[in-house]
């Protein structure tokens, strides 16, 4: 069975919907970001880079969000959550995702992540001024170019689209005004009427205020 | 045939070297970042980021060097660049690749890219002082837990060693004592014994500075 390490409010709820649309047989572990649980010893041995989200599967560990949504569509297959047998499409799955990895997940992370590249608390100040432009700049570019609509890839929903959705949960707290991108602003809620994402937000809240 | 739009000292180099390993038909395209060609209208009508590489093909252009290192891979699969018959092994394959976009390469941003993430000289200059332990943290798990050696995943050459070998031609300019990691050292020269990295980085120079 496959084990997802999370945090709420992190990149690793991509994941999470993925393998609830899946229909995977899966279990979740909270990572407790408040105790530092992803620098312990335990936790460095399972993802040594102390982050998550990371996934264990019988045959190892996985990390890195875009590798593990590929992943899960390719390991079940029946779920249609890529085009896994057209490598030009495929391509153009793994560009978008690797696009919010590489450019708009780290626009993002200079706002509570500075200390990753300063030091001085001037400069982690700077970065956090600048987050809205940056931001703003790849909603632009995905507004613009990339969001075909009503999914991320047109008419078929692929992991590109929990990707998207799991970071756009963070466009207010990153002092983007949402009404500047309604077509990323549609998707959201678009995802959020999905059974899939309702399971995986609810499970996270439950686990991080348990009764 | 496919056209790859690329500049020297740059991470298009693991795209070209992958084309060359999988004996495609392409013609490559310098852009000109001396004269901020990859700001253009025409080079953004190719690609809107404003950024190389980009990959024009007969169904249209990709970008984002891990979805097209896929693409080379799944596209020619007699060179054998990719184990594409195995999700997890090939998730483990993208799980390295994403790791050097999303992580280390951004982390060497930070000495020639910080305004892309603040405005000011001094947050700027802030950034520059960190890129020696950001980047050297970087392979420090690289060297450790990742590169199995010979190659990056082991004794099957993949996507994943072109890609590494581009970025690690940057560790001294990134102020990283090489001494530190003899594997990647090792790994950097193993490429270089390559005919198919010495095709792509003579036909790069030959670009930059023709006779």
């Amino acid at each position: 069975m496959l084990k997802l390490f999370y945090a709420p409010h992190t990149c690793s709820l991509a994941t999470h919907i993925a393998l609830e649309e899946a229909g995977a047989d899966y279990s979740t572990a909270l990572v407790d970001f408040a105790s530092d649980e992803q620098r312990s010893p335990e936790y460095l041995a399972i993802n040594p880079k102390g982050r998550v989200p990371a996934l264990v599967t019988d045959r190892g560990i996985l990390t890195e969000t875009p590798a593990m949504l590929a992943y899960v569509a390719q390991s079940f297959p029946a779920a249609r959550l890529a085009p896994l047998d057209d490598p030009f499409a495929f391509a153009q799955v793994q560009a978008f995702n690797s696009y919010l990895c590489s450019t708009l997940h780290i626009a993002h992370a200079h706002r509570m992540r500075g200390r990753r590249w300063a030091d001085d608390e001037s400069a982690i100040a700077a970065m956090q001024r600048k987050v809205p432009d940056s931001v703003a700049a790849c909603y632009a570019l995905i507004e613009r170019d990339m969001l075909k609509g009503p999914w991320v890839m047109g008419e078929q929903y692929t992991i590109c689209d929990p990707y998207l959705f799991t970071i756009a949960q963070w466009l207010e707290d990153d002092g983007v005004d949402p009404g500047r991108f309604p077509h990323v602003v549609d998707h959201r809620s678009r995802m959020l009427a999905r059974a899939s994402v309702d399971k995986a937000l609810l499970d996270e809240l439950a686990a991080e205020d348990p009764l």
